[in-house]
């Protein structure tokens, strides 16, 4: 399971707008102090003039020139979003386009488990490069939550900021340590519901948005379910991959857990044993970005010197489905 | 680049309900014969009461009993489609639910690059399988294309039809030769919006579908630039992708390519120089299935005995993007 992959380069991109707790409180009727208390998060940026496409185009460009690399350098392009620009074609076309390599044949395809989306490309795709698939691979992970929040459902609407992280892979040359040393993902679909938005695929047509159908075409998220079958799952579940590379606990230099929110993150440490100095956190000034989250937390990591090489980090999260997934890396 | 992964059961399911050609005309009010001349069409399915994850799961289940397996053979389930049921969680998830096995665990996502999704998934999926990272994967193609298709766009809506196909691949017994020879994947992002559905993601959210943009909800194809721009590419594609396995076009026992038209086949046969004998072409009575296509014809193909252990086929075709794709692999 192990493969020799190394992160090259990482980017992000936030949208120029801000939106602070507090604006949230007054447009909510909400007492002061709600939103950062119950979410954690006290700005997120919400797109203006910015496209999926063009915030995932911003990002790539910033990993390519972080890892000294051009694009010709890359030979696939993987969009590992939740939520997608168009229905058709893939995000990750439509990024190819919007970097002007619409000439490059670069291959071009979407991942999706929503939350984990990225860390399932870094775990499949690491795989391809491990084979011999490919040589570099930019992961690209864009997403506008702000058009698809229902702001009467206060708990998850307070939670999610727009924005996009790109991460450039590749094989890890003879004489370095980075890899991965093990990934694990499990989906348990009795809480296929417990978040979702029912709507805009083939069950509910967008036709039916006018026919008093909104909310299906809305964020819908029922936190406590949420809660509860993770709580129930997650030790069990961190315990087997760390098992799976032989690792212990206090080996892992850096847990890069999804931003779901802060008290999630906070709950989630305490559980797993992991002090909050272990913990990546940057949702206070990003809120959660869906899929975005664990590459732009590894970026800030990166960035930050939280992190170095030879290092152990644990990407960890949840995602709609509902799954669990982990990938056990050093950097 | 090679990878000893093997074909291990297929299975496919079409709707219940049939739509001819000539009812087609009648709706269209066009002439008689004027649907299967441009399509090749004189049957496709449409859904009534089945869902993506419903039809899905019934050709999953049908691919397992194929392969002799159950579902607790497989560690991981991939949904390959162009359409999504939902805009959240992926529908693999939901294809886990309908097959009631919401508490296996099993590891559920999508890939998409529209009608190569599942080529795509295959080719990636390979990877993970050779590598150690799963034992067995299933793989589901499963399409809608009916609620999305533009009916004032005669040449694009008379193609489609809906149905959902699954294939099961683990790796190849160590006395056995069945393998992925090779694969490619080029994307051109010229032609992205060639063909394509605009709305339904974060560019154009539902809500603007009542305000006079029912248009960008649907399908929309220029299928003379798609031609155009596939022909340029199509055999320097397929003699870079044979060169890549050294294998020559006589080689090839059967070429099983995307279901994009009648047309569209004869002329990619034709310029590739594979006589209709050696393509396999099952749209007069399927249609175009999106994604599904592909492993619908390949199931048809195993069914009908058009291919036997040993040979090698070709999977191939193009898709919105615009990609094309194809994988060598002995079956």
């Amino acid at each position: 399971m192990e493969r020799k992959v190394k992160i090259l380069g990482t980017g992000k991109y936030l949208p120029k707008q801000q939106v602070t707790a507090e604006e949230l409180e007054k447009k909510l009727r909400l007492p002061p102090g709600w939103v950062a208390k119950k979410s954690g998060v006290r700005v997120r940026h919400f797109v203006t003039d910015e496209t999926s496409a063009k915030m995932g185009a911003i990002a790539a460009q910033r990993a390519l020139e972080d890892a000294g690399l051009s694009f010709s350098d890359v030979d696939c392009l993987v969009c590992a979003s939740g939520t997608s620009q168009q229905e058709i074609p893939c995000t990750a076309a439509l990024i190819q386009e919007e970097m002007r390599q619409s000439k490059s044949g670069v291959p071009c395809f979407d991942i999706n488990s929503t939350c984990l989306s990225f860390v399932t490309a870094m775990d499949v795709l690491s795989a391809s490069l491990a084979m011999g698939c490919y040589q570099r691979i930019l992961i690209v992970s864009t997403e506008i939550s702000s058009v698809g929040l229902n702001w009467g459902q206060k708990e998850s609407c307070v939670l999610f900021g727009d924005g996009a992280a790109a991460v450039v892979i590749g094989r890890t040359p003879e004489a370095e340590t980075s890899r991965i040393l093990a990934s694990r993902m499990q989906t348990y679909s009795d809480g296929a519901h417990y978040s979702e938005i029912r709507g805009g695929g083939t069950l509910i047509h967008p036709g039916e948005y006018a026919k008093g159908r909104e909310a299906d075409f809305q964020f819908d998220m029922d936190g406590r379910k949420i809660f509860r079958l993770t709580s129930q799952l997650i030790t069990g579940f961190v315990e087997r991959l760390l098992d799976a590379a032989s690792i212990t606990r206090q080996e892992i230099g850096l847990v890069v857990p999804h931003q779901a929110s802060g008290m999630a993150m906070r709950i989630m440490g305490n559980k797993l044993g992991f002090a909050g100095s272990h913990m990546m956190n940057i949702i206070e000034n990003h809120g959660n970005v869906i899929a975005a989250s664990i590459p732009m937390a590894l970026h800030e990591a990166i960035v930050q010197k939280r992190v170095n090489r030879g290092d152990i980090m644990l990407l960890l999260g949840t995602s709609a489905g509902l799954s669990l997934g982990g990938l056990l890396l050093e950097y």
